[in-house]
């Protein structure tokens, strides 16, 4: 495991929220306990194993540890037997994304450079970790994709891994506390898209026309 | 190849059901030959492709052996010249999965095994192994993909890789007849759903609302 | 980086011209900027990565070089500033698929054969990278897959991909011309397929039944 202690819990955290999300979109699709398992296991883990595969670090990390695969089968429980509780879980699951969303485009571009990556593809990385796995559960459970919808989304990640990869790789500053910085920088964006709205100017020339 | 004589038939066995599979999606499509080759293959060696790239098993299977890719170009051929013969081909298909589901879930834990995992992610490998190619026809053909649908699937996966994990594993039991043993309560429990509709008791609250 | 000269620069300019079919689905998607260069980067580098992935070519080639990504993200840009100039988007979409399907065709096999696979596997290889950045482009934007389509498309990638491998691996002939050969042929009838509505006889029995 090649993560400082801190971007472990963090990860960790941000792989209990994500299999969270998974679960709360498997309750929108009345799916059985398996199902809730299963979509909440490949949104909670999805995104570092795409992250493990293309950099070569291979067995992913879930096949290293099994703390994590036990982290998303004990949320997807937990969610199995409250989500009734809940009044809105779109508006749940939005925001949850949102926090995992800014956790895995941190820990991504640190696992990345811990990897002595080039600063470009760390971000890249970060991007790629925080927005694969609630790609996935939108596919298979066929929602229109979050990175579809026209609020700003994917620069969030995008910001977190930047001003941590600045921060840590290039300007060398001490990691935890830059760590910090980037991640609540993240969020505090997709929590002001979500709260306001917010979206960059779309391109707006003209829709696709059918062929 | 890490696998026993028993396993490898097993293993080749399934990615023809599975490869099956595919032709008589591409079929139901109204795909041309090269579109049945395609899905066909995509369904074949999916879950297995899957399996290698996470546990670095790499160059895949397919690559090391150029067997696998025969056995599903051969498949796509003969179902192409033999579909219109099937009253239902949606039925045959879904049998046929469910043979190619129970399979895949023994030879996945079965190589996880193999390769030294823990008993928890030998189970998981084998689920992803059997539910993976599948998943990927059902996507890419824009079919509403089995894992969705209300009757028992993914159990039936996770039921055989934890009969013959549990057995052979943790047991110590000897491994052909263990496998045998798994492969038949996965198929029985398929087939009950296929034929009785069985299905667990889903997340019933209320399904999700639109934004 | 295993490539000779030629193929680099024919793979660069594939990814480029798939980047820019990304850029132009995100146009007619109406995305914003950072929509325009994540599609532009999956298109682009997807098929390669798969390949580079199965293979166990890892880290992957973009991970390797930023050259890939940098090409990636100023196609967008380009696009992004550029797209309202044409009269009818799908349709140039459509000509530069056309024309990185028929590049990544004979990269890809070119790349499978320096790593030593057989000539089939060389010709499945180079299907593949022709063919997956594309379809991850359809599938995350909710269009219908191109390979779903009826005009022949798949099969201008293995034309490409076979007449390389037989070219340079079997018959032994120079590379460079081979690789151009077989680029204009497998362009030839992706244009004619385009221009003249060319498709195989499809398998008309019948379409699928509802289950």
């Amino acid at each position: 495991m090649t993560m400082t202690d801190m971007t472990y819990w963090l990860e960790l955290t941000g792989v209990a929220v994500f299999a969270v999300t998974g679960a709360l979109e498997a309750s929108r699709r009345q799916m059985d306990i398996v199902g809730f398992i299963l979509i909440a296991t490949f949104t909670g883990i999805g995104g570092g194993t795409v992250r493990d595969v293309i950099t070569g670090e291979t067995p992913v990390f879930w096949i290293r540890d099994t703390a994590w695969i036990i982290t998303c089968i004990g949320s997807a429980v937990v969610v199995y037997f409250t989500a009734h509780l809940l009044e809105r879980r779109y508006v749940a699951l939005l925001w949850l994304d949102a926090l995992g969303l800014a956790m895995f485009g941190v820990t991504g571009a640190a696992i990345g450079l811990n990897l002595n990556v080039s600063p470009l593809v760390a971000i890249i990385l970060g991007t790629i970790s925080a927005t694969f796995g609630g790609m996935v559960r939108d596919v298979v459970c066929n929602e229109l994709p979050l990175i579809l919808r026209p609020e700003i989304y994917i620069t969030c990640a995008l910001l977190g891994a930047t001003i941590y990869t600045v921060g840590a790789a290039i300007l060398e500053l001490p990691k935890q506390p830059v760590a910090l910085v980037a991640f609540l920088c993240a969020f505090a964006l997709r929590a002001a898209a979500l709260k306001f709205r917010l979206s960059f100017p779309v391109y707006r020339a003209r829709p696709g026309r059918e062929y």
